[in-house]
């Protein structure tokens, strides 16, 4: 069996739920109806590969129960109209429902995490979990910034993405009694592929392609400056900045000038380079896992990053 | 040393922080700047006397953190301009660093817990974190229902409010390694406590008071039925179910003219004699628990709690 197959066992565990109010089971239910990619839970899945343990697939619905916990939060933060092509809940019931629902599902993880009984599992999901929104108030903070630096937008993409992607990595390889070496192959790995994944989004969504399921230039016109623009706005000259600011945090924008403006300015370039620095470092890292299992599906879940198309 | 004084060495726990990024030290400064009741805490550090454990402290400001955590997500979801006599987070800033600076909150009380080491202080927490956002849920859910039933009010005030001081009581009873039977008086007697303060709180709403440190009137405002309303109303005639009716949600109201008919439809009377049996039953409690300094302050706290005047 093999990880895409087992996440069926995870997603079993993700819809059952244990309340009996039904404003809990309505809400539950419209955020776990649709299924996500569950790359994090597909990569923890593969990271524990050999183990025995009973706890594999709870632990991989652990971490897909924290993703979506701060996925939930995020859509009130953006003030995100939809998810995974449907309604967001803050857009269908209201933000104080996102807030709440979101804090249900993340507590309902800390329960089950809490019953694997494992403590470095605990401290490196508990870290995670602050380093997330960490990254997301960095990144709320940063909104409208024109002077950020590219050090500060890798550790944004690093907090909020690439640290659970670690973490899920990391705590796949704890489950199965790795070494401290190889949980650092592990980890390290996972981070590099989770901002690969990060940056591939941010490139997603400077795209004029309906299929991601997401409206585009959601990035742009929040305000948020990601590797595109922030590569096209270094290079730009005078009147250029002047346009690009113009762009930015405005609801309606002409998409084709923008996008246009930016691959001139090598804004889409330059991030499709640093996307493979960071390919490279993960396969790299890959290649040091001992279980060539686990080495041969982390090397094709890094590729399938890279050529995603949603 | 008495568990007030013990406070001190909680607040500081509580006020360190591990960030170096400036947004996040000013909004934890902001919410940690001002002292509350820290009446959990309180309760906490009580239930562990006489335990030798290192974690005392820490463990007193987990569960002031998973407080603290909730109050800035509720303010998020009643969109309260205030907290504390101070501005909240959402007014000051906006309802996304409320809603981040919570999780950051939240996942740092999981960290510090994780390092207690503990498995049933964990399950205990894990699982009230859980309730919390379930009676929140359903209160959020009930929201202008005037056919609400007593016992779902009982519900929530235990969910939203009594789980959090259980948990108090029954985590540092297990610090301290009480009994089983112990440890059930002890959660017991702080359920019922939690509820009385939550009746005292919805009592105090119903006040023409600025002493309080928040608006009066709040629930009726934001349709939330508490007890003196819920009661006023059921004894109420067609007329007066109009009038009151016609209060529930709305932003500006007679003060005077709404708290009068609520008097004298027993609504104030009839919450107050609830609150009588909720402290009956929890000094009941108090009195098996066979540490009797435990037993002593315990008594103090229930007294404390229903007539405290903010």
């Amino acid at each position: 069996m093999n990880a895409t197959k087992e996440l069926r066992e995870v997603e079993k565990i993700l819809k059952k739920d244990f309340t009996n109010e039904k404003i809990i089971s309505n809400l539950y239910g419209h955020i776990f109806n649709t299924n996500g990619k569950k790359i994090r839970a597909k990569l923890n899945l593969i990271s524990s590969y050999g183990t025995k343990s009973k706890n594999r697939y709870l632990l991989a619905a652990v971490i897909e129960l924290l993703h979506t916990a701060t996925l939930v939060h995020d859509d009130v933060v953006d003030d995100s109209p939809e998810r995974r092509g449907k309604k967001s809940v803050n857009s269908m019931w209201s933000n104080a429902h996102g807030v709440l629902i979101g804090d249900y599902i993340y507590s309902k993880a800390f329960i089950h995490m809490v019953n694997i009984k494992n403590i470095s599992i605990l401290e490196e999901l508990s870290s995670a979990t602050n380093d997330i929104s960490q990254g997301e108030l960095m990144q709320l903070d940063a909104l409208g910034n024109l002077d950020i630096t590219l050090n500060k937008l890798k550790k944004i993409s690093y907090f909020k993405t690439g640290r659970l992607f670690e973490a899920s990595a990391r705590t796949g390889g704890l489950l199965s009694k790795s070494s401290v070496m190889q949980l650092d192959y592990l980890g390290d790995c996972a981070k590099n592929l989770g901002i690969l994944f990060q940056i591939r989004d941010d490139l997603l969504d400077y795209s004029i392609d309906k299929k991601i399921g997401k409206p585009n230039f959601q990035d742009l016109k929040e305000g948020k400056i990601t590797y595109p623009f922030y590569y096209a706005y270094k290079k730009a000259n005078l009147t250029q900045k002047k346009e690009l600011k113009k762009a930015l945090g405005k609801k309606s924008i002409n998409q084709k000038t923008i996008l246009t403006l930016i691959i001139k300015l090598n804004g889409i370039k330059k991030t499709e380079e640093l996307a493979s620095k960071y390919r490279k470092d993960a396969i790299l890292l890959a290649k040091k896992i001992d279980n060539l299992k686990i080495q041969k599906e982390m090397i094709e879940l890094i590729d399938q990053s890279l050529n995603r198309k949603k």
